[in-house]
């Protein structure tokens, strides 16, 4: 209820003034929380909501926000559009080095992990140094033991290590297991050097023994690899316990701003409304749901009459499998060809530094004429071979045009996935960079 | 067994070369771990022991590690000296914010504190904005609430913050209490903006009722000041299990290097071997430890032949009530007399930049002549009112003549207390500079 008053009074005042900076009253966090409206929504997301693990009561609560939210910012049509997939919740976790004193490591499941037995499994570390050495260990090299992969993400602007980093992640547990290992257990894929584990969906592969897979914090891989190195042979106890949920309820939350003359045409801005359970996601993603709803409102102006729809769609159950995606696509596939641009805020609150795109030839002089027109942002022109992002990357595919808007991902391995996911890593000034681009990338394509 | 081979060849090397930087077989942590022998102590404690809780078998392990390690190195008279004292374990500890969803908290009891009921204790929020705030409330201010206490420590190169912000988890549970609070929770007093919570102990009042009392993190603690600062009511979950352990064992690890000309006159240096429960206490104080046994080895010189005798003691019990301190003294009351300085490293791994003091007029001048052989190394003179730190404090009391050097701890309270207290939060520069302060300070009073 309080929020509505601050959200709504704070649009209403820019409403008023015509312009989308205001002064509401102050909300302090660790620091003085800056007042515009995309901190405010990240804050009231992550605050009032918390964590929201797809398929979970959370989540429904995050649909009810961001149902309320939109409606009181004045955005029309809003509404949900539901859907289910094969859900999963963890339900505890616990791992030690039992060879020497029985440490506690911060472990984190991985999503989508299987349980272990209830008393756990105990048994020797394979210490594999890397995804690559797994993929060249012969069958059986694992056999009664728990394959340790120990490779370290590099961190990067453009985020470049994460690809090769979560590979051990999504596919580590099927590679081990056809190694005859017990369990796999992987250095979080993530460039922090703190205790916090990170996690992230894993896959399974139907004709390959399913076996439990956990990531432990970089600070314990370190523990395990230096104990390694000394040549010290160590013993794990790994115990997880989780949960399938068949049917899990999601939903994409869909609100536009209607076109004033062509309103069947749509510039689709999208984030995720989902966050992983460890943390309230707030660079991943309140901030991009706030990004992206505080554009289409700049965007659109305080007149609210773009020329073309400007849609906002917070998708469901990205994290656990990109569902939400998948269901948009499918519900609107008739409806596709009027999508006139996709646009994605998934990566964070680092400034926009570079604009891709997925566009025709013909269109590929409006495209760069956009992007000129954030270079005083500090924004780049990238390649034309840009997927737009998890969410949008199948209407790419289906023939949508695409902008991708790179932000510097430099830290945001850092907290991706985590416990520490939480507001105070949001970068205030950055946020305000990137609503003003994809305002403007918003902007253009609406009113072409 | 590898890491007396390790360690043993290290100073092996360095007493054949003469100095104490040598190159054994590098091991990896995260980053490539320097050789030196100081960085290797802190490695192997926190590695091959991990936490080690005062009173507990890992107590004990590490103590047995000292031994075995303090023998390698050639100190001789090397013992244990037992004591025991009123211990305390934690055994669960769970909070959440159920005003808004059931939002888990990262929580940590504080050290001495009791359990909840089994159910926990759920109950609304008196948000207090600091300790001060929370001895003005009269009394029954808080019946039937959780008290909140909100005041953030700031960070400060001598850590002069810690003793403003202390005193919420010191005596925090006893003021409360007198107010009407089911419980105490704090704010960690902590730098850091993560969801590490910080532990550390508390106090009762014989006299006033006894409340449980914990921490949040930094990070969950900004979300109940933001639900507070939005007008919304908070109400909390905490469950704690705890448990007193009577009559536990403990001990303080001592060793010498004999004087050969007056060896019954003792330069003493002071670290403590235990840690918190939470992490493998890397900065606190595994750190003290490499440092004062690398440092007495340092200023022995490969002849380890000083004037006088050099000790390290390594205290037990530190964290939970200075019990180590306390026994030293009351053992050697008698011998006290003989120590002609003492000196303590318990602030973790920064430059040391200031030499303070506690000596008779009479001794002054010498004390100021050691203090500007160490101006090379940025060490400034402090003043003459040193307790030299939380172990040897009654050394000083008593009459010792006390070395305190300040190390920079600007970043300290950032892990100190928390899981995140590993071994890459040891700057290794800063460690071997802390080692040639303590080196030269123990060189001149052993051979004054």
């Amino acid at each position: 209820v309080r929020f509505r008053r601050f959200v709504a009074g704070a649009i209403g005042l820019a409403l008023l003034s015509g312009c989308a900076t205001v002064e509401p009253p102050a909300v302090t966090g660790g620091a003085a929380a800056p007042p515009t409206l995309a901190y405010r929504i990240a804050q009231s997301l992550t605050t009032e909501v918390g964590p929201r693990l797809a398929g979970t009561p959370r989540e429904a609560a995050a649909r009810d926000w961001a149902v309320r939210t939109l409606k009181d910012l004045k955005f029309t049509h809003v509404r949900v559009e539901p859907f289910t997939f094969q859900g999963w919740v963890r339900e505890r976790e616990e791992a030690a080095i039992v060879s020497h004193g029985n440490q506690a490591l911060a472990v984190a499941a991985l999503g989508g992990s299987i349980s272990t037995p209830k008393a756990g499994i105990t048994a020797p570390v394979a210490f594999i140094a890397s995804y690559d050495d797994l993929l060249l260990a012969p069958p059986g090299a694992y056999a009664g033991k728990i394959a340790f992969v120990n490779d370290r993400m590099k961190a990067a602007r453009d985020g470049s290590g994460y690809g090769i980093a979560v590979r051990k992640r999504s596919r580590g547990a099927i590679e081990a297991a056809k190694r005859g290992a017990l369990a796999l257990v992987i250095r979080s894929v993530g460039t922090d050097n703190t205790r916090f584990p990170h996690t992230g969906n894993m896959n399974y592969d139907k004709s390959v023994k399913k076996i439990p897979a956990a990531a432990v914090s970089n600070a314990d891989a370190d523990q395990i690899e230096r104990l390694n190195a000394m040549g010290m042979p160590v013993q794990l106890k790994l115990t997880l316990k989780t949960r399938a949920v068949p049917n899990a309820p999601s939903g994409n939350v869909v609100a536009d701003i209607m076109g004033v003359e062509k309103p069947q045409e749509i510039v689709l801005l999208a984030a995720h409304l989902d966050s992983w359970d460890l943390g309230p996601g707030a660079i991943d993603d309140a901030t991009g749901v706030a990004i992206v709803t505080a554009a289409a409102l700049k965007a659109a102006g305080p007149e609210m009459k773009p020329k073309r729809t400007i849609r906002v769609v917070l998708y469901g159950a990205e994290e656990v499998g990109v569902h939400g995606g998948d269901a948009y696509a499918k519900a609107h596939a008739s409806d596709l060809k009027n999508h006139v641009m996709a646009t994605e805020a998934d990566f964070g609150t680092g400034r926009v530094w570079r604009f891709a795109s997925k566009a025709s030839a013909a269109d590929l002089p409006f495209f760069d004429s956009v992007a000129a027109g954030l270079r005083d942002l500090g924004v780049e022109r990238g390649n034309n071979e840009s997927s737009g992002g998890a969410d949008i990357a199948v209407l790419g595919k289906a023939g949508v045009p695409i902008v991708g808007l790179t932000q510097d991902g430099t830290t945001y391995f850092d907290y991706h996935h985590t416990a520490n996911d939480t507001l105070d890593k949001v970068d205030a000034a950055a946020l305000e960079q990137n609503v003003e681009v994809y305002a403007r990338v918003a902007r253009a394509f609406a009113n072409r």
